[in-house]
């Protein structure tokens, strides 16, 4: 970590300045400038929290050098994780496929759709039991209810289960879930990623909307500071300017998050784009890019379905994108 | 509300598309044009998901016509709030201003604040116990202790305090807390928002890093829905391509949110820059625009404090920003 | 067009605003409800100035339903455009890649890279001569001299040149340039575009780091409206909060261009990136979702040249790429 | 400017560059760190290109210490920048606010409005001749005749013109405006922002709807290295996620620039917001922040002008806005 200090900064305060930071365990290396002074900072500066450093009145500008994420760090874990769950895993040689309705709405409608996904090729089970809506007019899922049809759909399938949490109060009705889900809009809620911490479940973090992948990392921290390494981390999607689609779909994430991390990263096309003519292309993209996955809404009545979201494919459609999808992962093997 | 359909859509669609929304109890009113077919509806059209609607096969896009908010909405609620805390207010007549230091570090600290920040003039104490930090190896808050030596705060100066909660778990700490904030990151936390909706605590809800105004008014909605009304709006900041500030200060919705809702808004012009020196600039210019209050970080001593935020005032400034900005709203009273 | 107009307009004002919009030569139906009356508009809307009309006082808000671009729209103009450039195509068939050094430095340097990029499969030769840069005390290109050198690369190759235009002024300098390339910082420089519109040279057209698709594609309709329908799109990364790469590319504008015209669109995956590890990973992405083409800068020896861009590659590097790349596209036609 | 080299690079390597750097003149000091080694470089680092430097293969990062902007950098010119416009003045005392109609329509209109401007105590006139639509099809301006009417107002008013130039080839016809005026969309259009550096016209630049500060002020250098030094920078709102507004107005731009550059700093808040009723209270916060003048859009009557812009205020309106105003620089002078 470097920190230039400002201009007029007396030796009395970079010496002030400079015990401190030793106090912290750190080595100090102080450089002087004709107009500037550096301080050069060496060891654990994770712990140092470079917005404090940076407020200081003596610091003008702070700039860390190595990553504030060490669990999530591929530096010091250079093999790429892959999360087992219950008898597939996300991750490695495996490219994973969540599928499943955005709300659970039925037994008949998620047995329907599991049995579809499945014959398709999905590797996992998707659906939403508690659903984070932003008008509170809005369906809120069947909560409990939902999570006991994805469960009679994984004992009838035998496809491991994924779904979002959004209170961890609720952890207990996850126990037999297989991987729970963090929402975009709780990304950065620490209560709910510290409790996920101290369980051993597979973690399906996801993005929000306007976080950096560095800030993506540190909830993944997180959770890992807590013991739980089994993430997964998941784009879905950031918002901008553009209004053609829903968010704007960030696929150079896919690299450079493996270049970051060890972790692996899943796409999901169907939030990312709101649109289920794009989720195709961006399925394809994703698997060209170097993705250990995807998260894909399928539904099985879109057509009659009122509660049906703009990016959800019907079943023919699905298998038809993980068709391609085989295509182009053989492709991109090859090279 | 108003949906336009897709060329080409059947009279069989549109019937059962009709039928569908009147069993939602609305008024559907339709228009065939040569291209287009554009259906109308009225009534209690809230309850209605446009995201779902514009996501039906047939429906090319759907435009609001109202609000989806209720409780918050000025057109149903004419009159300002006036949000009462425990023998001040926010809204109205007063001019509210939180002030204290980001972090509760000490007693002693807090003490020195209070008297400080109260004889400049501040109607209320703020103070961080528990610090949502981008890092789990950040100095997370003295959490509960803190929340004591706030309250001790409070006694002395009468004063009454502001804090932030994180998990609803938490409630019960805040029992004598006068106003209940619920931080950026947790704006559409919607667990926590449902668990404030059910206490009658003035909450001071501030606006997400990429939240639009209408999603902040939504989360409002959240809390009202369950029946507390008492909602202070808090702007401090979006998330945009400049670097020079920490965030962007968005003061034009201090008159924006005026007209769309009755509840009163402060602005946090110490967060929203993240630079101390434009604390006072952006804090004339928020009373000049209109705002409710302000809400600005403190702190005894910021040469010496190395925990200490860019954005901090000394109390002496602080006393100069409260001179200046009194000044300013005279100016405005008077026209 | 629809418009919606406030609560309260009277029978006098509408009438009014009916007169004038009739005028226009639009067919004007008006129906009202308990609340809004809503202005639904037939005819040749494109010529009205949503934004003038949504100024107006009694106009709540109006909404498009026909896009404001005709020529470059897919709707007039079903079948993909095919743009012919000097013995080669963009669009249609052909997977077009225009490679080659961001600036042209010199005749031995372009030469170099002109014969390698050639043997890899480019087809055509892009270099900077004139380079928009955002500091005056930066290398600006070796101008007149720079199209030159590249004429002669393209003599002997026999592979068409893009370069970019910065001023309508140096025109006839583009004589004998095959694409003249518009940058992202132009697109909105109209009287560029209008200028470019009364040649008939095919025009690579940027998308602005921060500009919608209905905006370029606005921007293409300004070049076609002037009578040069030969227009290639070029996403090359949009602007966001993420700064780990330098833009956002956004690959779902692929999919979604096409939908909305049958101008053919290529990526930019160095530029949108900034960094040359992405680019092979966002190549693959961009051919998997069906893009045109690609732009990919190629330098001869990045370890030397210092005045090489992060995103530049290797000749091997790019020969791997390309590779990669039709492997890819060979999948994705096969479904 | 600091560069950080990556892990692993080797002396030879390190060498090289140091050579490299020293022959661009600057002064370079390697001090090697147990992980990485840091380059610091002293001298007229402004004519290093950062990007470059960056994308080297041994370079991890690097950070500028100075600002790349000289002429307009307050470092060495310490005193406001006080342009003179013909009788008239921005920046030092005067608090300079050009008003007039977005477009200029006739004469009678500019007229009219030039006479209410000026009593209400407008010390400029401003009025689009040439205008940047983004629709091909929408109304471009009335070119050389709304210049001649500008003129005949000028003339009969006293009023300084402000008014847009989108082409240099029209230079001459600016010859008797008195501010030429570069658009958000031309920001970084540097050929015509290197022919407005030859000419000695003070020149009002505005920053682009997703252009940093720094680059407002680069564009400023562009000009001032020409040596034109008069410049007029605007804020008139950047583009965010925001809808409610048409931009969002960055008022801490205001301060901020102010340490930045000596050069005045006005508001526009007409365009920012795109709403007439947010124009007042915006003209205030900006007031109120130390903005140098305003640019305000007035129209005669915009009930029945269907050509008047959302963001239009009456003559009554803005003679209000006018005397709040000043109201409140008064209160801020006092502090």
């Amino acid at each position: 970590m470097i920190a230039v200090l400002k201009n007029g900064t007396t030796d009395a305060q970079i010496e002030n300045l400079s015990n401190w930071l030793k106090e912290q365990g750190l080595d100090v290396h102080i450089s002087r400038g004709t107009v500037h002074t550096v301080v050069g900072l060496v060891g654990d500066t994770a712990k140092i929290d470079a917005e404090l450093l940076e407020s200081l009145e003596i610091v003008d500008s702070v700039k860390r050098i190595s990553e504030p994420f060490k669990s999530a760090n591929r530096k010091f874990h250079p093999d790429d994780s892959i999360i087992k769950v219950n008898g597939t895993s996300v991750g490695g040689d495996i490219f994973a496929v969540m599928a499943g309705p955005c709300s659970v709405e039925s037994e008949e409608q998620v047995m329907e759709i599991a049995r579809a996904v499945k014959a398709a090729g999905a590797t996992m089970l998707r659906g939403g039991a508690f659903k984070p809506r932003t008008s509170p007019y809005d369906f809120q899922g069947l909560k409990a209810d939902g999570i006991e049809i994805l469960l009679k759909a994984k004992k009838e399938t035998g496809l491991p289960i994924v779904t979002e949490i959004m209170n961890a109060n609720h952890l207990p009705l996850f126990e037999e879930v297989d991987v729970i889900q963090v929402g975009a809009r709780n990304m950065q809620n620490f209560e709910l990623l510290k409790e996920l911490g101290r369980t051993r479940k597979p973690i399906l973090l996801k993005r929000g909307l306007a976080n950096t992948l560095k800030e993506l990392l540190m909830s993944a921290e997180y959770i890992m500071a807590g013991g739980n390494e089994n993430i997964i981390l998941c784009e879905r999607g950031i918002r901008t300017f553009e209004t053609y689609t829903r968010n704007t779909l960030d696929l150079s994430a896919v690299p450079m998050l493996h270049e970051l991390t060890h972790l692996p990263v899943i796409i999901d096309p169907s939030h990312a784009t709101g649109v289920a003519r794009l989720v195709k292309p961006m399925a394809l993209a994703a698997a060209a890019c170097g993705a250990d996955g995807l998260m894909i809404e399928v539904h099985n009545d879109p057509a009659h379905a009122l509660c049906d979201g703009a990016q959800s494919l019907t079943p023919d459609t699905f298998a038809d994108v993980m068709k391609a999808t085989r295509q182009v992962l053989e492709a991109v093997k090859e090279n």
